[in-house]
């Protein structure tokens, strides 16, 4: 088959997803024709300056906060960076809360603080991923200045107790932050009602463009900036603001957030024909993650298979799937969240992310699964043969 | 006449620069087609790999660099930062020279060190805003860990002597960086020829988007990650590549590169034009900077002038210009670039900063000074009439 005419399925949504048609348009004015520096005082800057005010005031009512709470970043790891970076006191060794299963951004952020003094529990999860609650208030019988424990998990899909684990976090007297870059626009939130005090979101993720995300930090929350320099986003965040990025960003959420039900609807539609379609093949598999998932995110471990061969034999008939989470793409090892959950090992190494979303369609399931089960079979059958 | 009808001449420049075409043309297929996460595995992200690579190329041989030496950012905010907060170590009181005209990227983050222990020494500049290499040698006396100066000043446009200062740090065990971020893509800088360890850029200075930018760091330099996480850019700033904005970036530099000489010599003519315009009327001026200067930049304080009255008046006959620098467009205070090179009051008040680029013409540059002629002119008869 010729390589050009080869169908595409794109099945790794958890890693970035296309961007959206109508964030594109909305975009495009600000690259081409409104490229004024939206902190410059003459008419040419107004309509920069009023796109960003109401990108900042879209996002925020997707979320339940207020204007002022959202700072724009470059992503979600900048968000976690400063987030975790910015709370802390310097000159002054303090305590950090955080799960074992979270995204490196978080983890190697983490590291980094314990170099310079702080201490950092990480907390265990159960079978599912999920943080429990009991052992978090258990650790914080000692003085603790930051919780974070993500929303939603990278690898499974798992959802976090977030409201709960934020309550025990204030009512021991620390602040409560969120990676929520798997959870912002693929499932309802809202920041009031959980009470986070900060809460890490990536555009990319939710069919917004790379390089530009947010921060949402609960007013009155003492953080300091993470870059310095001029005087945009309320002084606590420097640099020329990213007006094009920014506005698609606010109108990739806005589709994203006034789908979720449908899209959810459609996505768990979508994971019902794909492990219905393996159910046909004799193979052993279990799916990880807790049943309370981000939809669309199935990450599955195939007893006896190797994640990676599999990944690359399902590229070569077009379907693009992952291993572990994308940053971790490089490293054939367990990831940290497989061992986390105990996966027995004959499963975790052949693990596999499926992560669909909305564009995705029933053909595109039935397919990957029929292509899962003829790798398998025949790498069984390669086996039989050569034993 | 109609507001929509109105010309509008764009001479802000140095603020930020329309994103040229061939550019945008470049990175919309990374926005909508090759969406891929470049850190994946799969072929989908063979493109947008590559991409990256090649902007990597394109990029490092635009200033002489290796391609393992360029680290993408999102912009020079960034950089500066890194360069600054990455290079000290923790936990250790050092010492940092800059000068005193650096931008708020440099100055804010050496009030954030200095907050932490460090002790910043800020090198005053003569009447063209020049450091003195005498007095930076002169100052090295203790054990210092990092000079840095900017390339060229984004407000009267002068070029620093950085090889000179580079050297002198060097000689004295310092590592040196240079904030070029108004000077790369219009002078021609060669960081072997220089010598800096260190090299801040943002690609929307030279026609590229916002939100994008690099640090050139040379090899060798134990520089720490400013924002920790995945393992991109050698792993040295985590978060997943915007691919789109830095293939754009390369595409726009390596244009601006290979146009540096006829653009310096189109902006000397329009800068010759509007001086020569502005002579006819009989008005008391100086420019600001020294002769050698980034071209296109014209600093000038008119006597007895508001500058902000003048930027607004030019503004209703659709010409667009800054008073200071972008990032200080609110502060109606003398800028600290204007102090530090010792203008008097009474011309210091009346600054406003013209920044051409290749896209402005001749009749730009006339209507420019007919416009500030006619502004001043009434401005003083009106005076006149009410004494």
């Amino acid at each position: 088959m010729n390589r050009k005419e080869k169908r595409i399925i794109y099945a790794d949504n958890a890693a970035t997803t296309r961007l959206d048609q109508d964030a594109f348009e909305a975009m495009r004015p600000f690259l081409c024709d409104n490229f004024g520096n939206a902190s410059q005082q003459y008419s040419f800057s107004r309509v920069p300056k009023n796109a960003l005010k109401i990108a900042r005031e879209t996002i925020a009512s997707c979320i339940n906060a207020s204007p002022e709470e959202i700072f724009f970043t470059s992503g979600g790891t900048e968000s976690d960076n400063w987030a975790l970076k910015g709370i802390l006191k310097t000159n002054e060794s303090q305590t950090v809360i955080t799960s074992q299963i979270e995204h490196h951004a978080i983890l190697h952020t983490c590291a980094s603080i314990e170099q310079v003094g702080n201490k950092v529990i990480y907390l265990p999860v159960d079978r599912d991923g999920i943080v429990d609650t009991n052992t978090l208030q258990e650790v914080m019988v000692n003085k603790v200045a930051l919780v974070s424990v993500m929303y939603a998990n990278n690898e499974i899909g798992s959802l976090e107790p977030i409201q709960e684990l934020c309550n025990i976090a204030h009512r021991n007297g620390a602040k409560f932050h969120t990676d929520a870059v798997q959870a912002v626009g693929h499932v309802k939130i809202d920041v009031k009602e959980i009470g986070v005090d900060m809460m890490s979101a990536s555009a990319h993720k939710f069919n917004g463009p790379k390089g530009i995300g947010f921060l949402y930090v609960k007013a009155g929350t003492a953080l300091k900036p993470f870059a310095d320099g001029g005087a945009q986003e309320y002084g606590m965040r420097a640099g020329t603001e990213n007006v094009a990025g920014i506005v698609a960003m606010s109108v990739a959420l806005k589709k994203a957030c006034s789908h979720i039900d449908d899209r959810r609807k459609h996505l768990l539609k979508l994971e019902d024909v794909l492990l219905q379609g393996l159910k046909k093949y004799n193979i052993d598999f279990v799916r990880n993650g807790s049943s309370n998932r981000v939809p669309g995110n199935i990450s599955l471990s195939f007893k006896n298979a190797n994640g990676e061969m599999l990944l690359h034999r399902l590229d070569l008939m077009g379907i693009m799937v992952s291993t572990g989470s994308a940053c971790d793409s490089t490293n054939t090892q367990m990831s940290h969240v497989l061992k986390a959950i105990k996966i027995p090992k004959e499963y975790g190494f052949g693990t596999i992310r499926i992560s669909f979303n909305h564009e995705n369609t029933e053909d595109d399931a039935k397919y990957i699964a029929e292509s899962i089960g003829k790798i398998l079979t025949t790498v069984v059958n390669a086996k039989l043969k050569r034993s």
